[in-house]
């Protein structure tokens, strides 16, 4: 730990100085771990956990602002109603969603990058909290507790922010800090969005330039690549939150990493029930320009591996129910990508080592967002942010 | 011209190349110009013309898609019925737009810079071709046939494509050109979207950096930067116009240039009528969040100058209605900006001397984009696109 660190180093100066002047930022002086919390959704490991997750989903008044009062009740019929549907969807894709087993591996890769590279901060121990699936933010809180957890990095794993995704995952850690955690045992700071992380862009660009060369060479710029990113309520969009317009950050600078070589455009898919949502609808747009293109390459822009929504609706729906399937693909998601991992492992050790405990968005979002038990009050559940 | 040219030079051997095995890109022999033609709506330079510009304005089917066969009669009972109101608005902000005085700036500056910095394709004459008001685009165009004129560049002024301002302008150029050029006396290219250019964006920088130096410094940090940009209509939107993720892309580069030094948020105004328009409003934003935050900065993002979105309806409506209009600034529109005009400059000597007649997008585009009067074939309109 800091004893490791060459005395007298700029890092280690830094490091010390914040843990001298300021309590927001502790290290543990034993060997505690720093918890790497990758925060998302989540999704039912095996089809059996779906009607529980839909349940889960449903009662978030985050995600689905239905009812203050009614929010659960609804949920559990709501939840029932779906669920032989969805259950259907997640055999189809193997009997379950991967999300877990990717983010374990993930956060489990990132923490050992960040033993070598940040060994001021070490050792680094990875854990998931899911929003809706196992395991549940409260049950990852209580391992955190268990393992004598004192610092902890609340990761989101939604790359773009939003109030309905991270701002939903952030509510609910805050609601159980209070209930788990009322001493504040755990010191707490958040990466709230990343959207143009450069290990994140350049491991689309990757994923990109390998699937382009799928396509016979004479087409092969013609391609027309579309970013797949799950779309919002316009009634969500036009309280100014920021997701589309950080998840149109994280298109073009994956564009410019690919010289604008193709054409492209910023689609948006999943949408569900009658209100109206933000378009162009990746399955419009797919239907209407499959015919007049030579290719089309979907890139699933917005989440970070494989999910529902990539391998059942873009594969099986999008592209394998269009009489056009032969000219259309769907690049690779993120999952175990190296180029990926690495950039998620330098962005928490940059974090780890400046004096940020969230981004000077998240105050905003805070205040644009809507829902029935949100955080009121930063300073509460991370501490005073310190101003450069 | 060519004999001014280092003999040998790369540049010297890429334009000979060009001009020798390529007729697209004609450069003349004789002391013919280089037209750089600003294309943009126009605003009516006097009160008195508020009636014509409403009329060529709801007129146009690819802005206001109306109906195929009565767009004009029903734009003359449209413009008849808003003159009033419209003229009142001009005659507060000064009598009339001061569109048609900034674009003349521009572009001869522009083509000052280029005859220094660009001397193979000089001279370098400026002209101005506005979609609605004086000068429109077949006067313009009669002045580069009596002008003598081979190689024009159609320059969009609207930084971020949109299927209703840029390919509107394009639309109309091309009926232009079957109408009054036959013969094909003038080879065109274009400049069709330019989002995150460097001057554009530096000089977005530069102009908040300056406007925030307005705020107490003991609140500079935590004033929330609204870029505001005119909004689109949802039916537009869901045809996947690019409009959306290019404004995004431009916010995104100034923040990154000011080091995410603010909050920030990508709102749009303007909105019209009663159908759904892409949220969140900058007016609803403003009025919501004014009474929250310490500042707000509006920062029109869309526009290369002053017109009536800004000086009336951001500085009299949004701001100068607000019961907190003290704490309400805007960020100076670019004018005459130096960083932005220079960043024009090189923008178009880049253009000049690559092989690009428009942007790889522009296809897709047309394709996604709907008029009643469009162009079909880009290469009817400015050649075969050569591939790098």
């Amino acid at each position: 730990m800091l004893s490791t660190a060459p005395k007298g180093s700029h890092l280690f100066s830094r490091i010390w100085a914040k843990k001298a002047t300021w309590p927001g930022l502790r290290y543990s002086s034993s060997s505690s771990p720093t918890a790497i919390v990758f925060m998302n959704m989540g999704g039912p490991s095996t089809v059996k956990e779906t009607h529980d997750f839909l349940y889960e989903l449903f009662s978030d008044n985050d995600l689905i602002p239905i009812s203050k009062n009614y929010q659960r009740t609804i949920a559990k019929y709501v939840a029932k109603f779906r669920t032989p549907k969805i259950e259907a969807q997640y055999s189809e894709i193997g009997g379950g969603s991967p999300i877990k087993k990717w983010s374990e591996y993930q956060s489990s890769e990132v923490c050992r990058i960040l033993d070598s590279i940040s060994p001021e901060t070490a050792p680094h121990k990875p854990y998931v909290a899911f929003r809706y699936a196992k395991p549940l933010t409260h049950e990852t809180y209580g391992k955190l507790l268990q393992d004598g957890v004192e610092r902890a990095v609340a990761f989101t794993q939604y790359p773009q922010f939003s109030y309905s995704t991270t701002g939903s995952s952030l509510n609910e850690l805050w609601r159980r800090i209070k209930q788990l955690d009322p001493q504040r045992k755990i010191t707490w700071s958040t990466i709230d969005r990343w959207p143009d992380n450069e290990g994140l862009t350049s491991a689309f660009a990757e994923n990109i330039r390998r699937k382009l060369q799928e396509f016979p060479q004479e087409i092969r710029d013609n391609v027309v690549i579309l970013f797949s990113a799950h779309s919002l309520p316009m009634d969500v969009v036009n309280t100014g939150d920021a997701y589309p317009a950080e998840v149109a950050a994280t298109v073009r600078k994956v564009m410019h990493k690919l010289n604008l070589s193709n054409p492209y455009r910023l689609v948006w898919q999943s949408q569900v029930g009658p209100k109206p949502w933000l378009g162009g609808q990746t399955s419009e747009i797919v239907e209407y320009l499959a015919p007049k293109e030579d290719g089309l390459l979907l890139v699933p822009v917005a989440f970070t591996s494989d999910h529902i929504e990539t391998l059942f609706e873009l594969d099986n729906e999008v592209i394998g129910d269009s009489e056009y399937k032969h000219k259309i693909k769907r690049c690779d998601s993120l999952n175990g990508n190296e180029t990926f991992i690495q950039g998620m492992a330098e962005l928490v050790k940059e974090h780890l080592s400046s004096s940020e405990l969230y981004s000077n968005q998240l105050p905003l979002d805070l205040k644009l967002g809507k829902s029935n038990d949100p955080i009121t009050d930063l300073n509460q559940v991370f501490g005073k942010q310190n101003k450069n």
